[in-house]
């Protein structure tokens, strides 16, 4: 935490001694927050739930600009809407912030089984991956379910295209074979790997993603299959048989491109320099159209301070929002914006990247915060069963987490169902409910102002 | 029904009177009769639980000829298989009787939007359709929700591709648009037609199937976009723009093939002539590798009786496994079985082509026959709660249906899952699970055994 974070939280702190001075229970501060609080939780609340803009907006990103991967023309063309957008909606200070971003493209790519019977695999390539050479890579396939099962099979690697079909669990698990597969693999000689597409429920879709090489390590291409696809060659494997399939991709890395980290503000009317920043990230992977993944969390931060406007509830602090760029594979608008804002100061960052669903939960950090937040649980409970808890978490937001910034982010009751649709072509705007996506805003709105006018 | 059918009632009948006639109270004969049938289910229901094979078939049918459209190769090399698999399992008069199949090919096809942005579209050509022109046809799109919108605006049809993007409620809705939508939108002028894909749960899966032509009225190419496609297309409308896509389909029906319908018996013990028939249809659509539909219900029904052999339980009537060719576009497996076998006395009908999840029903017809296999429920509960009632369809047994012959079928509890799968990409073995698959056929072994003994 650093300076200015500390003098946040004295302030909140002295919010707290002052209520007691006066000699108020615990019960009777609860209820005068409650008090105070209530009547704009109502009217944000009724306002927000009535919108029907926000999903109108989402959709529009969404089919307008179409997928907004890093470095393409469609995520810049994106962003310059979404700046006339906060212009229309009375956001103040909207200016775009330059970033280099990396421009990793895709090209074709094909993979298919060629032994022992011919087949199309549904295949992505993952995002960083290298090319194959031109004329494909054809080998032999090595199916192993976890990296201890590549460890004990690693005298059987060399020359092989090894397949990480690992029984899912969760999206953690799944992020080590997608993130580390390649090295893993080529730590043993392999020529190429492959990984289940990350999701609980494939249905033919491919889920691409962020992958890394180890600079130490040769490099190989590295990709997705379906789930089906991944199950299939596991059990020609299973019956003694060896897969063999060609692979063939032209992903590569070109020079980095300009793009644009995009801010607006609502700026606070008592100590405009305390920064509260919400926002979601503008870019989204290559295939759908990145609805879930986030054009919710851009379009939904900026409704949220939209409708504050509109309602002419200005809180004390200033609410920034950001639609940082990058994040889904180099994190570039979260390290600029942390850098070019680092004198400023931040009472606060939330993200939300987490897909619209029932809202649930708001987490936060410290855990000091805990406490003092879920004070305002009977007035979120007005919109949705929502808890305040320990966390608080974004990618965007890890510059300001390792500044000592406090953190809240908001959880959604998607029953897993995020995955089904994350970095996959069916990740599209039918996939979001109107009303949930309103109560998500809503829930922002509401902590959001009760934060920065607290 | 016709003079064999009400032979094998009377006999029905006559079994039931002989109880009666020995003064045993309804409740007394039920008792006779489970505890007759329930050593038997215990065996078969043991057995069945445990086997490991039933599944392993089914994937490796799936896996090594793929998908099986009729007049293809791969449906046939299918064939020739399923019939090695009935030698091993040591039916009876296993042959292959010839039956000439529709060869309708999809070839290349892609549909594109045009304006008001280029977006590639997630489409599949319906089976039937007729191609487009070399160029392909470029046209405004009008989306409309059902056929009365349709007919309200069709002075507005005239050179547009329609889209029927109705609100999914079932799939017998769904296939009115997918069945008869080339004819409606042609009736009053467009060029071509699409729908929305026939599921419930979209995941960017198109899915194909039949469709028809009215002599009458124009052909026009008529495909299948995917549920997030068709919403795009109506949400682009709902903003006042006009859609244009492209379409482009090499879609051709050739001269019929040979192909065949499949047969194995187990022959009666008492009356060989007394035909119980079994089975489901070889043929699939040319997308995923038709695991459910009905890869399950071929497998499903020779494993049963397989397990039936291998029990040593040899009912009094003969039972006939059948894989009939061609269920999916034309139905020409079922007629050319029910003509070669018309003068042959079959005294049930069942079909299977339901998918695969947990037993629920079994459903018959005529409705006496409800009440006389009612009984048999403890026995069946031994596996699932699974009830007998009215019902006893399958699209193979129609003109045995036709002809009088008793049906049934198997219901199971799919919570409209099925629908997601069907005739689509991701109708693929992992979406099955072998413990549900072997309730399936324990299930179908029983109560063909206790009808077949009875």
């Amino acid at each position: 935490m650093n300076n200015q974070q500390k003098s946040h939280f004295c302030k909140l702190s002295i919010i707290f001694i002052i209520f007691f001075s006066y000699n108020l229970t615990t019960q009777d501060y609860t209820i005068k927050l409650l008090e105070k609080y209530s009547p704009f939780a109502d009217k944000i609340i009724n306002y927000t739930l009535k919108d029907s803009s926000s999903f109108e907006k989402l959709a529009f990103m969404c089919d307008a600009f179409g997928h907004r991967l890093s470095g393409s023309d469609s995520l810049n063309k994106a962003i310059i809407w979404l700046e006339q957008e906060m212009k229309k909606a009375g956001l103040e200070n909207v200016h775009l912030e330059n970033v280099m971003v990396p421009h990793w493209v895709r090209g074709n790519e094909f993979c298919k089984l060629i032994k022992p019977y011919q087949r199309h695999l549904s295949f992505i390539s993952l995002g960083g991956s290298i090319k194959t050479p031109k004329e494909g890579i054809t080998a032999p396939v090595l199916v192993v379910k976890s990296f201890e099962d590549l460890e004990k099979q690693k005298n059987n690697v060399q020359g092989k295209i090894v397949l990480f079909n690992y029984d899912y669990k969760n999206y953690g698990q799944a992020v080590q074979y997608r993130f580390h597969g390649a090295e893993y693999a080529a730590k043993y000689g392999a020529i190429a790997s492959l990984i289940r597409s990350a999701t609980p429920n494939g249905m033919n879709n491919p889920h691409t993603g962020s992958m890394g090489y180890n600079d130490s390590i040769p490099k190989i291409p590295h990709g997705a299959l379906t789930v089906e696809d991944a199950a299939l060659i596991e059990r020609i494997q299973k019956r003694g048989q060896t897969p063999v399939i060609t692979l063939y991709m032209e992903s590569d890395t070109l020079p980095d491109k300009l793009s644009y980290n995009l801010i607006g503000e609502l700026k606070g009317s008592e100590a405009p320099d305390d920064i509260v920043v919400i926002g979601g990230h503008s870019d989204s992977w290559d295939v759908g159209s990145g609805a879930h993944d986030d054009a919710s969390g851009c379009i939904g931060t900026l409704q949220a301070v939209r409708i504050l406007k509109e309602l002419g509830l200005r809180p004390k602090r200033t609410i920034r929002v950001v639609a940082w760029v990058n994040e889904e594979n180099g994190m570039r608008g979260a390290w600029a914006y942390a850098k070019a804002h680092q004198n400023e100061k931040h009472v606060l960052a939330f993200e939300w990247d987490s897909g619209v669903f029932p809202p649930s939960e708001i987490r936060v950090s410290p855990d000091t915060l805990v406490h003092k937040l879920k004070i305002f649980e009977p007035l979120l409970s007005k919109i949705d069963s929502i808890k305040i808890i320990k966390g608080g978490f974004g990618v965007d937001i890890i510059p300001l987490t390792q500044a000592g910034v406090p953190t809240m982010s908001l959880n959604t009751e998607d029953h897993g169902q995020y995955m089904w649709y994350h970095h996959s072509p069916s990740d599209t705007p039918d996939k979001i409910n109107p009303y949930e996506f309103n109560k998500c805003i809503a829930t922002i709105a509401l902590i959001i102002f009760i934060y920065a006018d607290l």
